[in-house]
């Protein structure tokens, strides 16, 4: 009865996808961190030329003080934790204050590979899509459980955006894939289990990287995700203001900015608190 | 049967606003906005030196994008829907990161002048002081209600934190006093009732102020309240990291500052932004 409806919500979701990218000349951008799940700073991003958001459960928990943690690698381990329901108040929120222009792609509690057993049910995926999200970012490490994860949320009308990991990152945030022909093989699999944008995973979170840089290694399995795919692809990981022009002319769609966006928002908080303690 | 034990936690409060002040000179930080709601801003702020913060409920609906509000007045029309509940968890995870050591003071439905009824109960109140605050930040317009908070507040340990307004602000967020006999006088009977910390509305947030300025209509009232008051003072209204230093030497102690966090805040997550589309 809604089969058709899901379809056509899934399209027009689509189309703010493809419409962004166009718009910013073949590569835009994903905010997530703090510009992700607090509206505030939602519609600033937004007023700022955004058009495309990702409140995730992980950075929920570090606003929350979830158990106390200030750190994303100790809200990884909270983080299925935090209230699905907690998650759809995040995207209505955000939602009601940047308009419905916008794509609004999210992280819950069992989308991720989570390390405690945290099911992504039918009524979790009605109830996140009721809320005013066009999308799921995922992050699960088998094809398998990203197929189940794929078929829940067609069915609410919802795309999915998933990733390919390093068998070596610190944490485990996609289907791991080594060689750049692992990387396409494994993007071929996603796709053909219907994923509707594939990311990878930079890894560059763990290691410096030079301005303007992109390790040679990351460069060609990002090259070996492009080269086989036909949906659109993103980049996430350690990419900041100065490093993202390394991904500019390499096809890539899509960059995943979280952690850049909290340091520099945190920064001009830090240093204007000392503007009245120290004088 | 809690009596002593309540009476000694607001001693322990006290010390702290009081430790506060001394720390830094004569006159300290109110950190709020989002500073005050936001965990990672929170830590962000005490790192930076803060000591003093206050989540209230108007920041919240602006954080939660509560009915689409995406301006303080906004905020303003719609903060008594915010649940007590979504102002306790606020609290707890504030608490959560930023340790025993800071004073946080909170804005909850009811402990401000609200335009529908919102009652602030004693089962608010102890919830409220088990969540970690140590005072509750009240805007009430009256002496009587004030003296309901300060009563309930003061039952479950916690100080209260209260506002002298003028008559002509465009909301009403304390006592109303015009000259600045009056404001003395407000200020000798909101002492007699038992408030904590007396502070000033300055009504700055309505009119511009110059570097370095403030209007001699508000530095006259601030004396007045300064004069005859022997608890903490606070000036609250429109202060930013410029305009401040012309409080600094009037004795005020503590200098409320939010909107001038969010505003800075927003400003750095504009500018990444743009960094990253206008290339």
């Amino acid at each position: 009865m809604i089969y058709g409806d899901m379809q056509k919500k899934r399209e027009i979701a689509l189309k703010k996808v493809k419409d962004a990218i166009n718009a910013d000349g073949g590569t835009t951008l994903l905010a997530t961190g703090i510009t992700g799940d607090d509206a505030r700073f939602a519609l600033a991003a937004v007023e700022a030329g955004a058009r495309m958001l990702e409140p995730n459960h992980p950075a929920v928990a570090l606003a929350r003080g979830h158990k106390g943690v200030t750190s994303m690698h100790a809200a990884e381990e909270v983080r299925h934790e935090i209230d699905f329901d907690e998650m759809c108040r995040v995207t209505a929120g955000v939602r009601a204050v940047v308009g419905h222009e916008i794509y609004i792609t999210v992280g819950v509690p069992g989308s991720f590979t989570e390390t405690m057993p945290t099911p992504f049910t039918e009524e979790n995926a009605y109830a996140l899509s009721r809320a005013g999200a066009d999308g799921v970012h995922t992050h699960k490490s088998t094809l398998a459980d990203l197929k189940d994860m794929v078929e829940l949320c067609h069915k609410f009308g919802m795309l999915v955006d998933a990733y390919i990991a390093h068998p070596a990152d610190r944490h485990l945030f996609g289907i791991p894939a080594e060689s750049p022909q692992q990387v396409a093989d494994t993007a071929k699999a996603m796709q053909d289990i219907g994923v509707d944008l594939i990311g990878l995973m930079t890894g560059m979170s763990y290691e410096g990287v030079e301005a303007g840089e992109i390790p040679d290694v990351v460069r060609k399995r990002l090259e070996a995700l492009i080269r086989v795919t036909t949906v659109p692809t993103l980049a996430e990981g350690g990419i900041n203001p100065v490093n993202f022009k390394a991904f500019i002319g390499t096809g890539v769609n899509i960059l995943v900015v979280g952690t850049a966006f909290d340091d520099i928002a945190r920064k001009a908080v830090t240093d204007t608190v000392k503007i009245f303690l120290e004088r």
